[in-house]
């Protein structure tokens, strides 16, 4: 297969985890015969310091006229502490979403054995929690009107959702509810919001389509318990924007480390694979970031093209990494400073030589 | 002291465990020679069956004279499932606390050593935790305006707040925290929404009136996150209303129930102590209902009119309940059948006779 890949690391440790994503990608392309071809673009911060804006024009037509988007992060303490600021990282990330009308966030939330001491929660908590969120990415407050009273005393955000809006990722999230465990949860906030009262009307009608999904409707505070409470009880949690950023943010603890937790944000004509986490200036450049969202990421765009062989070799290689310790600091307990490109290197080798990697 | 409360017990579990916290009241007007009188009101489903609204006039009316107010719990399944229903138990809660003004929601959340193996975090996580929630109750997205598109197919809902609304709450959470370990994190989604944005200029201005309060802006998907990974790095957590309802909500794992956690809702006129807990209805009547979140909001009610000592024996009692397990099933691991009112009844021998209750 031919892909031509957008590749835009963006900001912080955004170049450094894409990298490795990258290489991986190279390695499925050399071992299965493909031919993956690579075109960088800037967005966030790193375009705004070259171009003066989040999301340039050149950066979207690359998006637009590749098969698919692998993105980093975007994110930078310069505009996190000036909330006044009129340019800002963020435009480059919901610009995208917004311009390739990127709809359907998919977050999935494995825990891994190996890991369940790194977890917060006691082991017979997160033993087996295999869920999934599909959350809405382009409607509710974070596309809505925002506007500021002249003093600069009063300041609105409006969120509005619309039936097709709502439909077109509620389609998607039964679909995957019937290849998985046959179960679905709404959340929403529906004795308090309108545009909640809509998502549950909606889903009802829907689900009368899906006789074989078990449907449940739960509010957003009940579930930012039930999540940590019995995380087992969920299988697809379907979820308008704002809600699915806290929530599915939340939901990082169960793994261990929000470094391991990919996504694909998915339209009708476009996709775009990205790790859940941010920028995280901080470690920026220090080798300790971990690459495994980001690899994970790259093995959801495989997926997406239908590539599921190559997709589960790379997942393979994440979970032999995770088994013997070839992992960044936020995950190690055993070797000190296996660093983010070594991380990259062992998932490369494991690609070429699955029988033989080991740690050398 | 003479306090005349109002008593609004609402739904589902509200009466049972409003029972418990009356009788803990009445221990201490005893013991400490206060008078205090009950005056009870409906509200919420139960309101709705007998008076058709939720918030009859006659309940705004007790309140309004009354000292202050105690409540339970509102909700029923009945509307839980209809999201078309014009009348809601929901608006006797939310029309009180608009109508009272009641802006100010603290939510204190303190880790018990004895209940550490009920919670879903490892020990070592939560040792120690003690943070208090100052949630904004009157503003933003909960009570802006709210419509639907006439073919039913759009739903809009608006979040305004304005200067006054963040510095009221604002001043108290920073007052709080002076009291405190001097430390406050603003929770807000600066990078997305303009009421953010708003919130985060406004608490840069304050802060500089309070130098010995050091403080951190968090995103709510972070904060969501850093809740269960580092409960103890938290102090004072001042958060919008929507964000709240979630954030504090989550909180309730860290604790092991979240039957365990009071509130109070303090305006400048009026205050309302109740707990976070909803009305929990599948466990109406059976005895199971953990009465120790509305015996601690009780206690909040004490402190609220300074008695002080009043409060901490309550708190004493709540202590040496959990130590003994004299506990509902949602917390004992040692007694079967402690009902909620066998907890309520240990309570309140406790307050008589501090020295020598024990389990009898
Ligand atoms: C960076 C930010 C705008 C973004 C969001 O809020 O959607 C991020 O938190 C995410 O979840 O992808
Ligand atoms: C019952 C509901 C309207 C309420 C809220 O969302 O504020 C409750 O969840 C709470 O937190 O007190």
């Amino acid at each position: 297969m031919k892909l031509h890949i957008a590749v835009l690391p963006g900001d912080g440790i955004g170049p450094e985890v894409i990298a490795q994503a990258v290489k991986a990608l190279k390695s499925i392309a050399t071992v299965y015969d493909h031919i993956f071809t690579f075109e960088y673009g800037l967005v966030g911060a790193a375009a705004i310091n070259k171009t003066g804006i989040a999301l340039p024009e050149e950066t979207l037509a690359l998006c637009k006229k590749a098969d698919t988007i692998l993105f980093g992060a975007i994110g930078s303490p310069k505009y996190e502490n000036d909330p006044e600021a009129k340019i800002r990282p963020e435009q480059g990330l919901l610009g995208l979403r917004k311009e390739l009308d990127l709809h359907t966030n998919i977050r999935p939330v494995v825990a891994y054995e190996d890991l369940s001491n790194k977890s917060p929660l006691r082991k017979k908590w997160i033993k087996d929690v295999n869920l999934c969120f599909y959350r809405e990415l382009t409607g509710g407050i974070y596309f809505g009107e925002k506007t500021f009273s002249e003093d600069g005393n009063t300041a609105t955000d409006t969120c509005t959702y619309t039936r097709n809006e709502i439909e077109r990722v509620a389609h998607r999230a039964f679909k995957a509810a019937q290849s998985r465990k046959h179960k679905l949860t709404l959340v929403d906030k529906a004795n308090v919001l309108a545009s909640s009262k809509l998502w549950r009307k909606i889903i009802k009608e829907i689900a009368i389509q899906y006789p074989d999904v078990a449907v449940n409707y739960l509010y957003v505070d009940q579930v930012a318990m039930q999540l940590i409470l019995n995380p087992k009880q969920f299988d697809i949690i379907l979820i308008e924007n704002m809600f699915g950023d806290i929530i599915s943010e939340e939901a990082s603890v169960i793994v261990g480390s929000i470094g391991l937790l990919a996504s694909a944000s998915i339209g009708d004509k476009y996709s775009m694979f990205e790790p859940i986490h941010g920028a995280y200036y901080k470690a920026t450049d220090r080798g300790i970031a971990n690459p495994i969202a980001a690899i994970l990421s790259a093995a959801m765009l495989l997926e997406h093209f239908d590539l599921y062989e190559e997709a589960n070799l790379i997942k393979k290689a994440v979970d032999k990494s995770l088994q013997l310790q070839i992992t960044t600091p936020d995950l190690n307990t055993k070797y000190d400073n296996i660093s983010t490109s070594k991380v990259g290197d062992f998932i490369e080798d494991f690609i070429n030589n699955p029988e033989e990697t080991n740690l050398n």
